[in-house]
């Protein structure tokens, strides 16, 4: 087999720029990581991705831990198809491959011992939710001092390292919208309290409706989880109370989207809606009749960060370390739904 | 540290069952892998997975190729994020991580190198083209008899491994549905011929018209790239032509949302729509305003196939070879998209 001088030396560059190359450690100009990715098949000069690892400690992959559902498909979800999205680009710029793996969403994982047998040099954890083993196995990871970082969910009273968005003030701007348009008896479908984004939104609830001198109205709370399905099945709660309901706050589009089929199956007219506004400002909610209002969450723009605050960490010697909880902005996005009906 | 022989003593199984189950060479009872895993856990018991790879040259790790074009979310996109959620059941089933790996359009990849460096254990390409230089790696992959699966793409004239749709049926199917409703000038906006399935919608849309003794005419031909932006370029081609078109055939759905919208903001009325048929049966086919009649493609199931047809290679030992080629069937969903205009 060829050396790496040897490939050096077609490529002309230095023996350093080979390995960096072809160890993955970028960013590289795309026109030199050519030349040497030519050389090397030229000379047919393959170090093997073990070999180069067990010296480096490298395996050149990001982890992603996600939640598996059966016959959910998870790619087909918006919240998840864009993390991954933005997660894509950050590894595409520094080189790196993406390690996917799967979990049961109550199942508890040994994230350390993704580290410990080297699958991943990073990883990043979607699906995460507030539960005591959950904790346990991200403080060994935080108390190790592994890279990762948690996307989407807060751990109160830690200090994990955590993309996460302004839930809290985007739930706000909902219901003042609404408040704004004349609406006094808000419903509102929430996913369960385990997600920090749950809670987030509760908040903003609350505070909008005591803003305005509104009561909370415990018999107005509805819980999904997060499923069409599951908006689909509250629509028979909503329609039991849609004479003294104004407006529904849904805690994502997809609910919203179930809750609207369910509602016009049970007979109600899309004049006869209840203000609706969902939430994650996804594909979909532009396609529905009406469009949804919705609050709109940088996803995209979550996942890249999360991968690049790893990424940059591990190449470039930038610990781009700042707080470890980073908060990126929501906005409300005003469509049809939201209109009240006319009485 | 720990042994492995320690840890078969505490979870009562024998010490090739804990490698089995820490090698994850599937499948195991879920009981069994419980036992194991919390015994592993207990005592501090982590082989390396470098370690164990450099003994059984296993990554644990199933390959996906994937096109990168920046600003698209390629799992946003339909048809990806289908065919990764089934590969993801799968590889969840074997044990196995999924390995994703990006690469432009255009560019050329050595995949048999992925092998060679011991990356992945088995492999799938995604978003592959009828081009020389892919020709020539699938080649090499092929006779070097590395595990791979092409989704949705034949090589005439090779024995590639691929799992691949009825396309010339689907779109057989698709015109004469138009056909029946009394279309006669029926245009058709598909992708570029080095995608297979443009070749295979072309051959059904004309075998449909030779059926029915209409004539092809070019002049009906558009080209787009599968993007919601191309159909929606491809508008005012189709807007130049409208009242002498009776019906449109789009080779995907996101272009065929792309033309609604264009034709929208071009001043035509839903009412005045020539009759549209799309492609893949994505969600949003019925979220659009009309419903969009579409052809359905298994992409789960296609991804599923695929993933298993490797998978069980590499574990249970049922060489799962049959023919390279396996087709699975398409659908006409009818919606109301595809009515003729009154006139």
């Amino acid at each position: 087999m060829a050396t790496r001088k040897e490939v050096a030396e077609r490529a002309g560059v230095s023996e350093a720029t080979v390995s960096r190359v072809l160890n993955n450690v970028g960013p590289i100009r795309e026109e030199t990581k050519r030349r040497v990715l030519e050389a090397s098949k030229a000379l047919g000069y393959y170090p093997s991705a073990l070999a180069r690892s067990f010296v480096r400690r490298k395996s050149g992959n990001l982890g992603v831990v996600l939640p598996y559902v059966p016959k959910v498909n998870v790619f087909s979800t918006y919240y998840f198809a864009e993390v991954l999205s933005g997660i894509g680009e950050a590894v595409r710029e520094y080189g790196y491959d993406l390690l996917l793996m799967f979990r049961s969403p109550q199942e508890s994982m040994d994230f350390a011992g993704l580290f410990k047998s080297q699958k991943v040099d990073a990883c990043i954890i979607l699906g995460s939710r507030d539960v005591s083993e959950e904790r346990a196995a991200l403080r060994i990871l935080q108390e190790e001092g592994h890279p990762y970082c948690l996307i989407n969910q807060h751990f109160e009273g830690e200090s994990f390292s955590e993309i996460d968005a302004e839930h809290k003030q985007g739930s706000l701007e909902a219901i003042r919208h609404l408040i704004a348009l004349g609406a006094k008896r808000i419903a509102f479908l929430n996913g369960t309290l385990d997600f920090s984004n749950s809670v987030d939104r509760l908040e903003g609830y609350r505070k909008a409706l005591a803003e305005a001198g509104l009561p909370f109205d415990p018999q107005l709370m509805l819980e999904g989880n997060y499923s069409r399905k599951s908006g689909y099945a509250a629509a028979s709660r909503v329609y039991a109370m849609l004479d003294s309901l104004d407006a529904i706050f849904v805690a994502n589009d997809r609910m919203a989207i179930g809750l609207m089929q369910g509602l016009r199956e049970l007979g109600v007219q899309t004049d006869d809606f209840p203000a609706i506004v969902g939430y994650d400002d996804s594909d979909a909610a532009r396609l529905t009749d009406p469009p949804l209002t919705s609050v709109h969450v940088p996803f995209y723009e979550m996942g890249k960060r999360a991968a690049k605050r790893l990424l940059a960490q591990g190449t470039d010697g930038s610990d781009d370390e700042g707080a470890p909880r980073e908060m990126l902005g929501t906005r409300l996005v005003v469509r049809k739904s939201s209109r009240l009906r006319e009485t």
